[in-house]
């Protein structure tokens, strides 16, 4: 199990067999626009950086500040240059005048669109998980029964072995190495965005009613677990 | 696990023991009628065309403005041209005067078919997926048995061996490519068809009652969850 | 896979092996009488012939009708040729005067017998189902041991390879032939017979209260679920 | 898989790994203390005899007749008689003069230390049905290892597999053959015992509220589920 | 299987596939800080001892009676020889005079740290255990193909068998020596210390309180279950 480059591990039918399997078997199950979905719910996981729920206390805060002193339009100037666009559709609402109730439901619907983003993501990556290492098995089968077909040299059952055994470590790898992370991380990731977006339509419907800084802040806080508060769980699991 | 074609793949006895005994282990848990149904059932599944919940919306919105105007009768007209059988019989039941109470009993105990009819559907498909892969192994048992029993010549391993794989190869194949995509696709299936037949029905009803079109698209529009309004996801997806 | 009698595939040592383990297990998890009711329970399961609901609410009604004109007594003649036994044990408790109270408390305790009967059977051939391929494997490792240790002449272990696997094939079958279809027939029988006695039941407490043959059959019409209506499934999946 | 003796199924070394693993794993999971208290637990659950039902039933009627006849302190010279722990226990407390609330405490405390300990066995026989199979076919894996690395001996690979087999047959009968059936059969006694005692503490409590023999009767039958009928049911199942 | 040395059961390239891939999908499923914590909690179940619930009743008995007598300041010169860290930061909250509100305010977000603690790296440890046998398999794969590929001399056949087997081994010791024992012990241990902690709060915020110490014996004996009092157990269980 030394050396050894990626040479013999890299076959390309044996590719298709396991992949094209496993997702002719979801396409079977889902509709191609949900599959194809996927891997942009799985991209974003990944790229989309969500801001630190004591950094948008801060910001609700200060804003909370302006807003008091010079009514919820001085915050205009802010609105643009929000980095999160659920933050900045939220402000752009608060400082079009959007009453309470229209906000909530608007953002409400936008979280739920999250939540059934992910978790229909999670769907069909568990799906793909269960089928690679049956689709693996699969094309280990055929190539087995092709091999066996075929057994005029035995100097050549090893070479036919092997290639028959690359679709099972394919799709063992696929599961593994991919599909069950994957699902367990947009799992984790659907927990901690609905947290945070929840968090920011509470500071937004705060801010319309034009509470104060420390109400604000006592209202957010309820939504850190004591997970969130990285400095102390350090703290104390040293 | 190059070139080759599907002759060695194919073994008519291999194929009736994986795909005879599942069927056999069907028939003994489920009455024979029912089996058979589930072809009907995922038949149906693939070639029945749903309307989309926003078009159905449309129309009630247009029958309700003619309805207001000159009748219910004044839709008579337009019921037999109307493609979705469920839609048509509602329809009758509207133009024919049909009491509220009288529809919702009849459509209610239309939908629980429908749900009925899709839960058994699934309850097969599962079963047949668990046996498929049990029967291919038993078929691969059998033919190592027969094989070696019989073991005079070893130049013959190769080729009993490839036939002995043929069921398990076919019972993963049965179970992987078909039963489970099929036992998911009708799962989602009956949800939509479920929700675009309480749609259907909620329409129907209010247009016995005489609403407004207005207010039919307020009571319809809940039955839209996000997903189901394929420009706003996709616009949110990007 | 082609022809080849039985002969290969019966070994006493193996079928004991097999077969006798999963009884040994059986009969620790469960008492001896437990599980020898286990063939009674299959057995009525597959000879029993229930009454068709549609069937009995027609005999409910004109045995009504004929118990408002002559009174209860007038049905003493037809009790004992109704071929059911529960149901002709309920018409003696009427005719013989029975009280409401009396009749209910002594019919419910009968169904539940047959739930309990049917539940404890279930969970029997599921402990069956799940010891056979268990000791199918044990004894094919038994047999390997056995091959492997006593390896002098080459050409003697096809034959014992193939007796090793033997048990594996008995096991496998048992459960995916047996076993499982059957828990799952009894699941489904135990909800149809349950649902005809509890019809019954509502049928005999309604002619003790010298109900009309309308209300009965109105009352009775709530235990037809979509599916017990054979014209009107068939129609409908058509 | 005709004769031979039970020698070539022994070897010491292999049953040090797979019971040794085994209970190694337990130890990990579980303290020593709860380890061996199973065999304790699992002893009694086939040596100890409960009373029978319909027996206590009868024994309460007679020592209600007696208590309420000359008093609760004649039934004093039975008390030492009775064989039961638990019922000897509580009419200890009866004679005793113990107060109906004292009773009750102790009793139930006592009940839920018999549920404790059958559920805590319980637990430690499923984690060691768990760990059987693996540590079994980790020693198979060691003695694979062990025998092609000192492949030089071509006729010595038999006996080598033979050995490396042993443990993942030893891992299979202790789960199958002990673990499962005993996890089974615990479960069932534990809900037997639990209703007897509570059986016995319903009665107990009667007696020193001084109820009738038919009241005690009455409210005693209440515990009686169908299956302990033993007469009706062989009646009812034939 | 008798003797040889640990030598052929250790292979570097083996271990890395086995641990590497295992601990490469639980960072891509898992941030990197939530894997590496999972060490301290391990390590922290092992060394750190719990007080038992009958000791921390006498301590509160103790200290109320002092605390009654000279007032809860004569408590300070205890605080500092407190060994456990909960009981000597709830003792600082008692002396350092802490409203009630405010002491439970603060020892039940402790107890929650501690819950989720336990939590996170149990689920850590699950998927560990369901990682390595995959990994150890991928390995064995890995393995087979490239001697497989290379299989010019028969006689390397079986040490590159033996090497290929070995990620398997390791896969199903990692799992089943450590982490499936691991997370049955975490579990069980967190179940331990919340209650242990639940009594130290109560009886801290009696204290407070400032009750008699038979009251708070009362109060606290409520959080021992049977299990705990050891000397009873081994009484009953005899």
């Amino acid at each position: 199990m030394g050396g050894g480059g990626l040479g013999p591990f890299v076959n390309i039918p044996s590719l298709m067999i396991t992949v094209g399997g496993s997702f002719s078997a979801l396409l079977i199950n889902f509709p191609m626009k949900r599959v194809l979905s996927v891997f942009g719910v799985v991209k974003k996981c990944f790229t989309q950086k969500l801001p630190a729920p004591t950094e948008i206390i801060e910001q609700f805060k200060e804003m909370s500040t302006v807003a008091r002193k010079d009514g919820l339009l001085a915050l205009e100037t802010r609105v643009a240059e929000i980095p999160d666009e659920f933050m900045r559709r939220g402000m752009e609402l608060v400082v079009g005048g959007s009453s309470k109730e229209e906000m909530q439901v608007i953002l409400e619907t936008e979280i739920s669109y999250i939540d059934e983003r992910h978790k229909i993501g999670k769907k069909v990556i568990d799906a793909l998980g269960a089928a690679a290492p049956a689709f693996g098995m699969i094309g280990t089968l055929i190539g087995l029964v092709q091999m066996l077909r075929t057994l005029d040299d035995p100097s050549k059952i090893g070479g036919g072995m092997a290639t028959a055994l690359l679709t099972t470590l394919y799709g063992a790898v696929l599961a593994n190495l991919f599909c069950i992370p994957l699902a367990g991380k947009l799992e984790t990731r659907n927990k901690e965005e609905i947290m945070i977006r929840e968090l920011m339509m509470t500071g937004l419907l705060a801010l319309i009613e034009g509470q104060a800084p420390r109400a604000i802040q006592g209202r957010l806080s309820a939504f850190l677990s004591p997970t969130s508060r990285p400095s102390e769980e350090t703290q104390t699991a040293a």
